[in-house]
């Protein structure tokens, strides 16, 4: 389940204390518990384990004043996922129902909220300092940002340059500030930190590549998802935008997603043309520069965990 | 308009600047400052101004350093407004569009996490310190957990103290909070610190009550909203928790509020009780418990301000 649970003794030496702490932080009030406990059922722990695996890349940070950052990233992720389905109305994630669906958009909403609270006050209170608020805070703003951006062209074709943009404020920048505050808060030397978050930066695009191209081609019984929801719901991403440049049957292609109707048609369309090894080339491209962004000067073990979950991102399948 | 503006020389010497400092803070993207804009039009300031009145009360604080948490109280208080109105599905607020309304409750969801992360963004970077971020996640966190107890009881009787932790945790702790931080910033002592919170917490209590009053009894064409809307949307509040305990038409009463229906039938039960003077009676005796807790080392020009905005809480019409 926990793909990072095997990786390498730091990732497995916290995952226990982890969970631990995320049930923890939820458990003040019961109504809270019972409503996010099983948010947090599933779900990889990518972001809090890639700001572990680079707080001990090169300096031992220790367990005890990482760990509150680590479940704060967590929390903050879950909340732009339970506000995210509102925002679709989606009935189930990760298999569970949603707190949408189970308690209503009132209480979603206010669910969200409180687990950026709740974030924000693990961090307040664990004296990270101002950069670490600095970053959470404007991390969250930015996947506001890219999430109005979406929202408000629903079923326009991007460009390339928007498309990236998109998918930099919704999932890269979240990846880099993970690697970011781990190179922060062990305090490694700038050159060091501007480089974990080029790595994260990567690594985030790759990830949001590979999902785009998960939602079209991927196996549904793996992905959990019906094939094509993106378009469906208006969200054009990179396959479309390329099948759109090299297709003969563009124009058909972009009545299709510019209504999300016959997303099928759509696929089929998309499989006659290069899109998916163009799309693979670019994720690879982007996973590429992670490891080269990688310092030299980090710990062997942690270095080789760094681009395991490099590998994992453009060989997932869901 | 702003009820503060002529109080004194610190609120009129701030006012033009933290509405200059809220634009600011909006206008990073277009669309967020074009979305964002109306909903501070209109407003008393009440917090920022209660942050600012106390953050000048003994020793000066300077405008500078002051300002932006000013604005953050504001920012708050604003996210907050926009997802009720998500939960309560308001079309209109102050006489304007919501968010909810105008762009739906996608939109709404992202442009309130956008101003409570903006917020804490402005925190971090102004370097309050540990104490005042905690303060206000943990301000956050309340309102979320206060307004999920009222969203999980509607037509439900609360007993008078389930009434209190309500509007506690909804409205008297924020005010609490802006005394407190107002405080804390110019470096009161412990107890001058604990005095201005405890005035800050019963002016937030005195100000909920007259609130619930002014539902039931405002006059619409002041307040711009409908009489007893709390009533259809099953919120019970001290009004109705009164007349239940005295009213020889309290069965009556009891059907019609757990219902939510025919409103203005529980108006007329309700005045016919004692309950507007039982709740008049209540809120004075907060105020007169906040005045109380002015400590005596405060400026008199800030004493007397303080004062006046607690008379305005019990006197006000809207």
């Amino acid at each position: 389940m926990n793909f990072m649970a095997a990786l390498n003794e730091v990732a497995s030496k916290n995952l226990c204390v982890l969970e631990e702490q995320i049930r923890e932080s939820i458990s003040e009030d019961t109504f809270i518990f019972e409503a996010c406990a099983p948010l947090f059922k599933g779900g990889k722990r990518l972001r809090p384990m890639l700001f572990l695996l680079c707080a001990n890349s090169k300096n031992d940070f220790p367990q005890k004043k990482s760990m509150p950052l680590a479940v704060a990233l967590e929390l903050i992720h879950t909340a732009s996922l339970v506000h995210d389905d509102i925002i679709d109305s989606s009935k189930k994630r990760r298999g569970v129902e949603t707190s949408n669906s189970k308690y209503g958009a009132q209480i979603a909403v206010l669910i969200g909220d409180y687990l950026f609270a709740k974030a924000f006050q693990l961090v307040a209170e664990n004296n990270y300092g101002a950069e670490v608020s600095s970053t959470l805070s404007k991390l969250v703003k930015n996947l506001c940002v890219g999430e109005i951006m979406q929202d408000r062209s629903l079923y326009e074709v991007p460009t390339l340059g928007e498309y990236y943009t998109r998918i930099n404020l919704k999932t890269a920048i979240f990846l880099s500030s993970c690697c970011r505050l781990g190179a922060i808060v062990s305090e490694m030397d700038k050159r060091e930190v501007e480089n974990l978050t080029a790595y994260g930066t990567n690594l985030g695009l790759a990830f949001q590549i590979i999902d785009d191209l998960l939602d079209f081609f991927g196996d549904e019984k793996i992905t959990g998802k019906p094939r094509g929801g993106d378009l469906k719901s208006g969200v054009i991403t990179l396959p479309v935008i390329r099948a759109l440049e090299v297709s003969d049957e563009a124009p058909t292609l972009r009545k299709i997603v510019t209504s999300g109707k016959d997303v099928d048609a759509a696929i089929k369309i998309i499989q006659a043309t290069d899109a998916v090894d163009y799309c693979r080339t670019r994720a690879e491209a982007h996973i590429e520069s992670a490891r080269v962004n990688l310092p030299l000067t980090l710990k062997t073990s942690v270095a080789l965990a760094l681009e395991q979950v490099a590998d994992f991102i453009v060989d997932r399948t869901r």
